[in-house]
């Protein structure tokens, strides 16, 4: 069997200039990066605005288990087949990070027949929107911790900093660290950490600016640390937005790739949906709603995260709701949510995916309580068996949820065809009534509260002392009636990642906040969720070479 | 008076391609990176690399003050002179890095009417080669820590740790830090340290390497740190020499822009010369001596540091010599190391201008010292008068060297005429005997006492223990043999910034090595260099600003 990266590999790949054609732009619109990639201009981007939106159907999954979902996969196989049905659609996705790449999974750009190109590309440092992101980051921590060494005009308690350095690596060395060691002269000692890029304030306010001014307003409002007197501090008041922007200037373009069978693809953005709110950019979704009849685009991990975001957050920043969400299940996962082992999964066991169904079901219902239609896709895998296949599209049924199995990752845009086409009836015949979970004007404590009963199917919230003081001193600026962006393990709709399945009676634990006004949202920190990843025993790295003529060998 | 960032945004560029069908390129040979921006491909490399070599002119200077000597403006200027009468030329320069860019210079392309375009992005992330550098630098570091709290296989002592993390910034917090607190699923807590990222090794191997498989055998031979047994660990034991090849696979290929004249400049590789080898790639040098007739590339720095390094270290492994050298002066920078203040530079000082000639004499003594004709160049300053240009002039016909003023600055190629046809009769009347300054088979030892005695001017070293135990270990390992990178203020010839003008009989000291195995060199800090920069207290990024339709504002 070929591995994903021998058939991305053997594609045949059509000049950028040919894919956006497609979509009635010319050369004169991009920025070409070799090629097969390219940005999208500024004024591209502006006059496309002035045009009417197409429609959007969003993809989301159960909670994810080692068994794997394929969310990305089915979320490009169903543009691929989309357009080979007479449809029109342009994808909009998320771009990787280095940190899971050289840490476990080794690529994230679909798998199979159904993969955005070059994946080599993509998956390493693309068009360098992740490191404009880091070094806007971290210029920003620079000029800050330069601040406190010059003299310190604007009184910022060392103490109170909460702006982290990030790398976009795994590296749990860097989580907790002192800096300024050495000395008068080596900088103000201080107790720091750093963040993955991806968790960073920097990558929300670019997947959420809809231009350079907008930007450049985020970057001000950010909040860096506090005075001694507890007054917080900007960057408006370090007056470097300017710069920070500067930095910014060409990652908040959209980039345009293509997949397997020349489908547009925006790959644009890529916050995690763990740790932050696990959406593509909106000037990705916005552009690529001008040009395809329909978008289809994903949100990370499960709907708990990434479609709760998308919904809540993104959706009130983007002006458009999703005209249908697509629910990405494999038999073998919710086999893994009906308690069975990983060892076990190629064995038929109907048991424990109708019990595993439970989680599947929370989704939907989840979905639907937003307003929105619902199309559940069952990602095919070559163990699932007859019974098991017709046992799920069952369970769906008798909760009048339409059920498609696909097979793009073996069989491409064919393999998605049924996906397609039940996706536009339902588009078709259905509008969507949709609603935020929680009223904007809620407190803080309402909102999470909403979140953790209505969507994770919880019992009740515990602040931690820490929460419970930092919502005083939101409270006092008027921080509390920001949308709030959860972060909790992806691996269960509760906050202690063992329980899979849907766990029931759980409370969740609000250990601490993270103001991130920039951005427009309160970061809540749950149960032991970190925003630094580790490297496994084994990384991806070690299976990683380049071959004499730049040939990559080893990004799955 | 126009700024750089307002002649480089008035000039009309040519379209990359263009640029590169002036020296036989076609877009085949070309991934280009926006309209102006590309690099040459592997195959494009290897076939060049089969062609004759043109003549080589090597730009270096007087050891920099803050009244400014040009050097890359001259160097640019002279290869857009070169073109202008008739001489074939490609220029070969470093990319800017972005510490000094935010931090105290706001650019690094030239100046007035000598620059490479396009100005902002080559300032800002150009095409990301530093960013990649800073990746496979920080990604080993990650792999190396996770090695730590993952059992530990190669009983690395993490005490004895030597491979540091990057970013490139000027970030004086990070150069004294602890990672890995915070408890046993943290890390493993130790001391380190970041460096800026053109002191990293892997910088130093992508400017030396000639192919892929070169820097994969050089990235192998990292030393990250020793066992617990003192036993030096590499990167071949880690394993992961692929996967950080592999992050660097783009960032080998040089990149193609062009001046405001149009002459072809391949800006590719950046270490600074004061804390790293100062010279661009092997590959661009390599490849512009094969594109034009005449190559200008510039080493960092003053002679005794950047041409020091170019002809000890570039030298050897590039396979070719320069056919000239053209030192750098400005009559400003000579009155100040002949003892004036900076307010002072605006008046006549011919009494100072003489004594500070001391230095220039030393720099054209060295550059003759390694058999090379030398020509001095004079760039010019508004506040120059005609006795002391003629004072100059007469100083270094009196010491037999070619000297002519240029003022490509505010005049282009006009301004350098004069001396391009100096350099054009140069090297058509003389014929170089170069040799390296130490012969390759002394000790370390010999090695520094050579470039001390002979290069600098100064009486001996003094090696502090810590260095004196080092160097036991390089003789057992029998690494005092490679040859050495010095790690010195670039203000003086000394290691002591004060001491301007031609010190004597002074003593430095070798405060500690870094041996860089990949690089093939060992590092010798002297004085109280550091590897990473601080910000001043006014930092240039406090200018700096994007407008709304994405243009740059405040990179001089």
């Amino acid at each position: 069997m070929k591995t994903d990266i021998e058939i991305s590999q053997e594609a045949e790949l059509l000049p950028i200039k040919a894919v956006a054609e497609q979509v009635g732009l010319t050369e004169d619109d991009l920025e070409a990066f070799g090629k097969y990639k390219a940005k999208i201009e500024f004024d591209t981007l502006r006059r496309l605005a002035e045009k009417p939106a197409g429609k959007l159907i969003l993809v989301t999954s159960i909670n994810p288990t080692p068994a794997g979902e394929g969310k990305s996969t089915v979320t490009i196989g169903l543009g691929d087949a989309l357009n080979a049905i007479g449809k029109p659609t342009v994808i909009a996705l998320r771009e990787p990070s280095l940190g899971p790449v050289m840490g476990i999974k080794g690529g994230a750009t679909g798998g199979g027949y159904a993969q955005v190109l070059p994946m080599e590309d993509i998956n390493l440092h693309f068009t360098g929107d992740m490191h404009a992101i880091t070094t806007a980051n971290n210029a920003l921590a620079a000029l800050l911790d330069n601040h406190l060494q010059q003299g310190n005009q604007l009184s910022i308690d060392p103490r109170r900093i909460i702006w982290k350095r990030v790398v976009d690596l795994n590296d749990r060395a860097l989580r907790h660290v002192m800096v300024g060691l050495g000395g008068p002269i080596q900088g103000v000692p201080r107790e720091d950490g750093f963040d993955i890029t991806v968790a960073s304030e920097i990558m929300a306010i670019l997947c959420l600016a809809t231009d350079i001014e907008d930007l450049k307003q985020r970057i001000s409002n950010i909040i860096v640390g506090y005075t001694y007197e507890r007054e917080p501090v900007t960057v408006a008041d370090l007056k470097v937005e300017g710069a920070i922007a500067l930095l910014l200037k060409d990652a908040i373009k959209p980039n345009l790739v293509q997949t397997i069978y020349h489908t547009p693809a925006l790959v644009h953005g890529g916050p995690f949906a763990n740790i932050a709110h696990g959406c593509n950019s909106i000037l990705a979704t916005q552009t690529a709603l001008r040009l395809g009849e329909y978008t289809v685009t994903e949100a990370g991990f499960g709907a708990d995260l990434g479609a709760e975001k998308f919904l809540d957050i993104k959706v009130p920043n983007l002006g458009k709701a999703p005209d249908a969400v697509v629910v990405v299940a494999t038999i073998r996962a919710l086999k893994m949510h009906g308690g069975v082992s990983k060892d076990a999964l190629g064995l038929e066991n109907v048991a424990a995916l109708v019990k595993g169904f439970a989680n599947l079901q929370k989704h939907i219902e989840n979905m639907k309580a937003y307003g929105l239609p619902v199309v559940v896709a069952i990602n095919e895998f070559v163990t699932d068996t007859a019974d098991e296949i017709q046992a799920l599209k069952e369970l769906c049924e008798a909760i009048q949820v339409p059920v498609e199995l696909t097979s793009v990752w073996g069989a491409g845009p064919v393999g998605g065809k049924a996906l397609a086409e039940r996706v536009v009836q339902v588009i078709e015949a259905e509008t969507p009534n949709f609603h935020t979970i929680y009223a904007s004007g809620v407190s803080l404590e309402e909102k999470i509260t909403t979140i953790v009963t209505e969507i994770y199917g919880g019992k009740d919230v515990s602040f931690s002392p820490k929460a419970l003081n930092q919502l005083k001193t939101f409270h006092k600026y008027g921080w509390n009636r920001l949308p709030v962006c959860m972060a909790k393990t992806q691996y269960s709709l509760s906050d202690n990642p063992a329980l899979l399945g849907r766990p029931e009676d759980f409370t969740v634990t609000i250990r601490e906040f993270v103001p991130k006004l920039g951005a427009g949202f309160i970061v809540a920190l749950t149960g032991d969720v970190m925003t630094m990843p580790g490297l496994p025993k084994h990384p991806a790295a070690l299976n990683m070479d380049v071959m004499p003529d730049g040939t990559a060998v080893g990004l799955f």
